[in-house]
């Protein structure tokens, strides 16, 4: 597990990859209990104009706190996380989180990541996180 | 609740009549843990020749477990429940059950369950109960 000597402002955090799978919006409804028809009917979601279903914006937050607790080794370890959705994240994207230290004052530290599609695009924005090692 | 000397050998059971929400297998997929593609995919269920995504068997069977216990008044009185799959049950059908009681010997009873779509056509065959009273 990371130690608080061990971080200093600007270190990169590993970054995650994930593939998202054709049917992780019909698994996320069923872990969440949110079916909007949104999430789990592509045609529906062709029909309000999204071109298909789309993901849960905090199942790809929960890929963010992946990312950061896979780094921190300790989900307590993190404290805060916050995120600005701005496009959505579509089955089969694939979907790459990167990130960096950003202030450290004692053991308290700051990280901000950037979450983008396979097209460069940024599905969120102000994505930052506070952990305490 | 229904009382043993209120029950006699060719009662009628309460019928149950369930509409089958467009959603319902991804319900139940979520409930079961099923996500077998042929339940939650509507495209994949055509590729495969059934037409379009199939309602899983244990979730019609818990209609049938509905309507005995609906009218046993207590799920603790339902002690055997058997069916036969014969006929794919799909989002937006309108599935019956009829039944009545077919044998009775002090407080333990035997039901016979007929379990059919809105063309008439049976989902499901050799449908029975035993119920302790």
């Amino acid at each position: 597990m990371i130690k608080t000597k061990d971080v200093k402002v600007g270190d990169s955090i590993p970054p995650l990859r994930k593939d998202v799978g054709k049917y992780q919006p019909i698994l996320y409804a069923g872990a969440s209990g949110d079916f909007n028809p949104i999430h789990i009917d592509p045609e529906w979601g062709k029909t309000v104009g999204l071109g298909g279903n789309i993901l849960h914006g905090l199942c790809t937050m929960a890929f963010v706190s992946q990312m950061n607790i896979d780094w921190l080794g300790d989900p307590g370890r993190l404290k805060k996380l916050k995120v600005r959705f701005v496009s959505p994240v579509k089955p089969e994207d694939t979907i790459t989180i990167e990130g960096k230290v950003v202030g450290k004052e004692g053991d308290a530290i700051k990280c901000e990541m950037s979450v983008k599609n396979q097209e460069g695009t940024e599905v969120m924005i102000n994505v930052a996180s506070e952990a305490k090692l």
